[in-house]
């Protein structure tokens, strides 16, 4: 019986967890990136937490599925740059872990992977058409179209994050580009509004709840004011559901999907948050055939979602 | 040997052709829509269109294509609203000639229709990731991936012109939404902007091109205009063409394409457009790995493209 293992190789954490093709899980190991240490360092500790899931007989092992941050080349199997760990750049990763494993190594950009999770294992089951947000500090993005995975010719594509949200005098995104839907509707974007209004003299409950500081004022920290009735907490939350219901809108003209599955830690806002975005992708879609059979609800996977993404990659990939 | 017809059912002409399988022509005929008369006179108009090229032996052609304006069904086969076709709505228009006619007919979007002609016969021939986009009265849009058009759950994808260009405080689509790629780009966006600008005391020769009046200036007169070195009607042309190419920016980063090709009226200003849109499509872009390979080129079809389209689809439907 062929087993498979999924990677989330992560700013902040990397993980690995072997499965069974049923998705059934054989064991995980879990580290801490501490990715300022560099890209040597990092990669050793995702050479042992693969390790540490690994069988005795490698032979059992029918591929390993590694979900990383993009921009990356999923078909060459090489990290071309990312935000969250310093001095990756043109990391060709799975020939090096290839050939540290003599197993086939799978590359996948992790919002893509996580699209792929959610569509296999989570809330669009049974779906062949899906739009997939992640929202924490960025915006990742996956589409599956007629039970394909949208990747392009390079797989470098779903990156919906980086897709225009508003004009080219919008805020910057950490893209290096304006007005990307990342740059208002992320978690940073959130709290960076947040502190504005404050700052302007707004009252809001915002800034005792982030400790005082308006430094520390973190999308959650808007989350848990709005679900405690603070007017300011509520408006941000509610025009951050409609730039994102907006882009929904049009990720309907160009997908026609049949669920929209949005996870994330902002998605941890809950109601408040998925409301204003169904009200938002209501009034922008161009005709209610969009959005009238297309539902847009919380993912159902937790902080698991790259590793089974991982699962699905090598089974797909090893086909 | 089997036969297919293709029909353009335009707001302007009714066109039909019967090709070979190899696209060689059989016939065409045309007549004029004359729209306003409502959907029985052009319904009737269409049967005649399409009675004209129909072989003696109707068992020899192997299907009828029919390209026509957005919103509609392709699977169910309805015409929902057709914008330039005023009265028909939710006209199922495949039940009505495959009764009529006796033949498979299969119904899609027009642009679409262009995106699969351009990519089976044209600019986009070999390549597997096409984005298509065409520019007149409107934008319509057609996308392939990895080698399957993307028309979604019901196959109303591919509408590229409604997706956001600009913040929701935007001009006034033709959709009912604001800020739509259509709503700064298209013909009439143009030739809007143009008019404001003269109105506001520009000096252009753009009216003396469209006889004098304001409400003759078109996207084909500010083409001229521009042509001849005329300023404003050039930085007309620039920012349409760095609309057009950050919106371009956003589908490569979606859709990681391999060529993106642009048709329609508008594209017919030529390279001082082009030129602009390929600089605004790598100006917006996040990394040089979406355009550096991919050229943005114009449509090699003419006024034929809707018809070898319906060719396309009822050749590939009818495998």
């Amino acid at each position: 019986m062929k087993t498979y293992i999924g990677v989330d190789l992560g700013g902040t954490n990397i993980r690995a967890q072997r499965f069974t093709a049923e998705a059934a899980s054989l064991g995980r190991f879990d580290v801490k990136t501490n990715a300022a240490e560099g890209p040597k360092p990092v990669l050793d500790r995702l050479v042992t937490a693969i390790a540490r899931v690994m069988p005795a007989d490698r032979n059992e092992v029918g591929g390993i599925g590694i979900g990383a941050p993009g921009p990356l080349d999923p078909k060459a199997g090489v990290v071309i740059k990312a935000a969250n760990l310093p001095g990756w750049q043109n990391v060709p990763l799975r020939d090096v872990l290839q050939a540290r494993f003599g197993v086939p190594v799978f590359l996948g950009n992790d919002a893509n992977l996580g699209a792929m999770a959610e569509w296999k294992y989570g809330a669009a089951r049974g779906h062949n058409d899906v739009i997939y947000l992640t929202i924490s500090t960025g915006i990742g993005g996956g589409v599956i179209s007629a039970g394909q995975v949208i990747g392009g010719v390079r797989g470098m594509g779903g990156e919906l994050g980086h897709t225009i949200a508003v004009g080219a005098d919008g805020p910057m995104c950490g893209c290096g580009q304006r007005g990307c839907l990342e740059s208002v509707a992320s978690g940073p974007a959130i709290a960076r509004r947040a502190a504005e209004r404050i700052r302007e003299g707004v009252q809001s409950r915002i800034p005792a709840l982030a400790n005082g500081g308006l430094a520390g004022v973190t999308a959650e920290t808007v989350g848990r004011a709005a679900a405690e009735g603070d007017r300011l907490a509520r408006e941000i939350v509610a025009e951050t559901g409609n730039y994102l219901g907006r882009s929904i809108a049009s990720f309907m003209h160009i997908f026609n999907p049949s669920i929209v599955v949005i996870g994330g830690g902002v998605s941890m806002i809950g109601d408040l948050l998925f409301d204003s975005i169904r009200v938002g992708a209501q009034k922008h879609a161009q005709s209610e055939a969009y959005w009238k059979n297309c539902p847009i609800v919380p993912a159902a996977l937790g902080e698991e979602v790259v590793l089974l993404g991982g699962l699905a990659l090598a089974l797909e990939a090893g086909r």
